[in-house]
């Protein structure tokens, strides 16, 4: 019987469940932990969502996700940190200290990505310190660069270690996205980084199919069905210390179709041949 | 009358057009030169094709494309070979230097990143002494992350120039395409070096569409349709010191159903609004 104690399942992959179906199919495929998406989180309640998990006695890797830092009117951004700020408070409900970011793109009409991440940084400096006193980790994604002009601004797990850098790692952490950052010619020095830096926060696997499916959100697959080296990032990011959850986030229109509990023994077959060995 | 004398048209922007017709389509539209693939130079035959271009008065600003170097089996990496001394021939007989390479991405049913990229390194080693034997510039080009299993899997222009390196810049030079390089982090610290270097042998522009096409290599767009900013790009890549020929070359299903010479009239007003005035 393969060690599923790291395992965990990020709710976006079971995307037509409901917060009590995950943490029920969790406990049936004997999977210990679940990073829920803030939106099933909120239909299920938060006060009830957090007994949900903790009595079927699951961790909660992280919480998905705040950030959408880069508004540039004085709505957007009090906007944007009223929710960022909403969110600390729910990751700290659910019991979970990894609440991920992704930053945010260009502001509508704009075309100046300095100027954009200029922000995402000005937002960190004033989310950090209610995040410290919460103790939750805000936790930087860097996201495929196609993705760069609408949905995150960082790109690259180097340019994510530079933004968390003026902050403790206990405030400001990085995750390692295989999807994301499989392609980064800097990959595994910047992996090492990271792990020097006490920084990675999370290290979540799915792959990266080809083609880019027509919507290109869609794209990321089951492990094994795509492009992605699974044994060597895995090894980096081991060698680099890290000894969290290791958590399967897929966005496939095949996967959300398909029966929840048959993805989730699919997920830990696919975990067990090609993640686990080299965790 | 704004100053076309830098502007070129790839031939791919007007894919349905024979080497013959965007030649005419050139001369009829003031653009100086031509940056033909090698498909339609095939199709009208080698020499015709010199004759044609060199007969309207126009330059070739740049040939599309050698590459694709990651053959791992000894008659695909021989047939690569043959094909990049062809294409270095063929650059030698267009009148240009400027030879385009997309190095390829994984072998079929490769995973190995690291490994492929070696490879593209040997073969370029093993490309160099011919191609300045006979004066053309092989010339790098980074593609965007999204293309990097399976056309290019040098990313960034970092990555491009660590390649270039152990070659003279007369030898190996790299190409700056906006829509693959915009979302860089890097990007002003390595244009800025490419200059340093002399290794920027070609500026390519066209826009980043949103939302990313169907088929993902359709989404590159008409200067001003997407995200980038020219104004920014182009001033770095001018302060960099390349003063040579500005290509437009449109990947677009639009593009490509519409009259080449309307497609010509548009790209020769966005050209005059957005890139003319950094350059």
């Amino acid at each position: 019987m393969p060690d599923f104690s790291r395992l965990a399942l990020n709710s976006a992959t079971t995307k037509k469940w409901t917060l009590a179906e995950a943490v029920d199919g969790c406990v049936r495929a004997g999977i210990p932990a679940i990073g829920p998406w803030r939106d099933i989180v909120a239909d299920a309640g938060l006060d009830k969502a957090a007994r949900l998990i903790k009595d079927a006695g699951l961790r909660v890797s992280s919480l998905c996700r705040g950030g959408f830092l880069t508004a540039a009117d004085p709505e957007g951004l009090a906007a944007a940190l009223a929710d960022n700020r909403a969110a600390i408070l729910e990751a700290v409900a659910l019991g979970t200290q990894e609440l991920f970011l992704v930053v945010g793109g260009l502001a509508p009409g704009e075309k100046d990505v300095v100027a954009a991440r200029r922000r995402v940084s000005e937002r960190l400096e004033d989310l950090v310190p209610f995040a410290v006193e919460h103790g939750v980790r805000l936790v930087l994604e860097p996201l495929h660069p196609m993705y760069a002009a609408d949905r995150a601004l960082i790109s690259t797990l180097g340019q994510a270690l530079d933004l968390a850098a003026p902050y403790a790692p206990s405030a400001v952490g990085v995750a390692v996205d295989t999807f994301h950052v499989w392609w980064d010619p800097e990959l595994k020095e910047q992996i090492e980084r990271a792990g020097r830096e006490r920084r990675i926060a999370s290290y979540q696997v799915c792959d990266f199919n080809l083609p880019i499916a027509a919507d290109a959100l869609l794209s990321r697959g089951m492990m094994g069905d795509g492009v992605i080296d699974f044994a060597t990032i895995g090894t980096w990011v081991r060698d680099a210390g890290y000894t969290g959850d290791i958590e399967v986030e897929i966005f496939n229109q095949d996967i959300w179709d398909a029966d929840g509990h048959a993805v989730l023994e699919t997920m830990k077959q696919r975990y067990a041949d090609l993640v686990l060995p080299f965790s």
